[in-house]
């Protein structure tokens, strides 16, 4: 029984994405299908693709993940299927699947790409602005039911990658920057447990404030309080007690967030 | 192992679609459910028909539609329950299904409708006002599981359909409407790619701007800049690039759309 | 072929459900998943146990129901699974699943309570932030393949319970309150058809307003009529036909409601 998951921009009010399982369900009935996410900022390459790997990495061995959005629909950018280690990628090559490549190869686990043109596991009729229901449907449900990668498409070496957010290392502190504002208003940065290290005595500056200490989680503090702790994948977050932090600091994807040591 | 869908106004926060795959798994546990839209805007069944038509073709055979867009529910308007070609539709008598039933009878295929009056194919308890947990998702379970149309109901003839948007064709343009704003802001007409036919040379008249000229992709015209083109069901679309023509042009569904040739 | 729902306020967004997925298909690939909801307001525990119970009654025996409202996560408050009747509850023991024991222990079925204490159910790496993930999905997912509650943990019987709200019986009325604003508007409230029995001829006062009789159904009065009618779970709800009763009354929920027999 094969799983796939699905991670777009559509919104749930047109019906697309269940076209698309109707779709995979006319090639492999049996298959299960998760939503990831489907309310991706129109268009947000980066937070479709953080978004997919952090739940990707909870899905079992050879799950299907489905990726779509794709402002480069019907031009000449690629389609493309991957086997990124454990896990199977379809959608644009847009650099949606940068994430998933990297563990793959940070765990130094296969990598292998294919330029999806073989037509003939697509839908019969190729929309120019919908290929999420027309070749990527497909093409993830005949991987589903058995058929190999290089069945699928033409093996290629040069996908589009996204730069990621990194760390800068300066004398007195680490400066990142916020990734992700997930939907209770926590800001997610791109530091990591393992960039900061001297956790609980940190000064974290941000949006013209400070926050002096982390905390294990939001129930350390009394509602309404600003805290800084780390999240479920290991990242730093920022947060207010049961509150929304985006709207107490205004806060942006892409605003510098800085952690200084305890005596910084 | 059998597919059914839903599409409703419930909206996602009460449980009420929840309420429903459960009875539906309490008669057929394992019927794969795929949700079609629950954010129909509330009460408004041409908008349900179209977004359920327009998913309901990229189903397998035999896929069990349900809609529960039912602003008469309790009332004397009846449940019904039909074969609609290749696909069966369980819902309210309001028209919801109008357009599953003109594809039917375009290509020639059975249909035939009935009036549910079975209740041994209900839930024991029937509330007024929920008639998709308490007769259309266990009808719907009760086909599923090979239960045949003529057990469930009584065959009838006079079902209610709705008087879809037309094309006008005056001399010198074609003259329809805008029947769909999606998440995107993407303004869905009409006017279908085979009532146009002179395609990229036309000039697109509406809400007082004009666009000349149509493109293949959103990908052909930069962003920000207002494009006509086709959509994914062949319908003529308006769209801004990476933006929202309906937020840009104030536009509302039934706004009238105009397609002059190119001489025009 | 086991039967789980989620809900949680963790909204639609993040992935996080499509994570939780991840987990329970990992350890029971097969299971059958329906999302309850998603959408419940962050942190308010009584309406994920409103809305959770309310659908849960509608599952086959032995659905396995995951609530996680869970503003004290990483605290010492503990996690929990139980035996409520028919059904089991896996969650952070905070009153969110009184409502399911009440149903229980009013209908006299078995009711048992574990302390989740046995992390080899779980995954190996625990955050402080998503028990959801890391506790509550894996445990519910080895209860779907067969564990018994006393395996996964250690049998209590002091669980926290939330006070719910009571109707109030004056000389002259019955008093209760505001319970749930639904998708549509509609205010559900405290009173149940069989706290007030004498229906129709009824005078309801809430939020400066007076609603004179009951009717049946939405459709027994024309657009934008205020209306007091029984629910689909048999609770007094107050309706605004096809309109909004909660924008129209600025209703809240925790605002009184009062009932005067028909001579009122």
């Amino acid at each position: 029984m094969a799983i796939l998951t699905l991670t777009t921009d559509f919104g749930l009010k047109d019906g697309n994405v269940g076209a698309m399982k109707g779709v995979i369900w006319s090639i492999c009935r049996q298959a299960q299908i998760a939503d990831i996410s489907h309310t991706i900022s129109p268009q947000n390459i980066p937070e479709a693709g953080l978004v997919l790997a952090r739940a990707a990495r909870y899905f079992p061995a050879d799950t299907i993940h489905v990726a779509v959005v794709d402002p480069g629909v019907g031009t000449s950018r690629r389609a493309i299927a991957a086997r990124l280690g454990v896990c199977f990628f379809v959608g644009p090559d847009n650099g949606v699947c940068t994430r998933l490549l990297d563990w793959a190869e940070a765990s130094r686990q296969p990598v292998e790409f294919v330029h999806l043109d073989q037509p003939q596991y697509w839908l019969p009729e190729v929309s120019h602005v919908f290929h999420g229901r027309d070749i990527f449907a497909p093409v993830a449900a005949h991987l589903a039911v058995g058929v190999g990668l290089r069945q699928l498409g033409t093996p290629i070496a040069d996908v589009l990658r996204l730069p990621l957010p990194q760390v800068e290392r300066l004398p007195d502190r680490l400066r990142g920057e916020i990734i992700h504002i997930d939907h209770f208003g926590n800001l997610h940065t791109s530091l990591r447990q393992q960039d900061i290290g001297w956790q609980t005595a940190a000064t974290i500056a941000l949006c013209g404030v400070k926050i002096y200490g982390m905390v294990s989680t939001f129930g350390d503090l009394p509602a309404g309080e600003l805290a800084a702790l780390y999240g479920s994948n290991g990242d730093l977050i920022i947060s207010v007690v049961n509150g929304n932090a985006a709207g107490r600091l205004h806060a942006r994807i892409g605003d510098m967030v800085e952690v200084y040591a305890a005596d910084g």
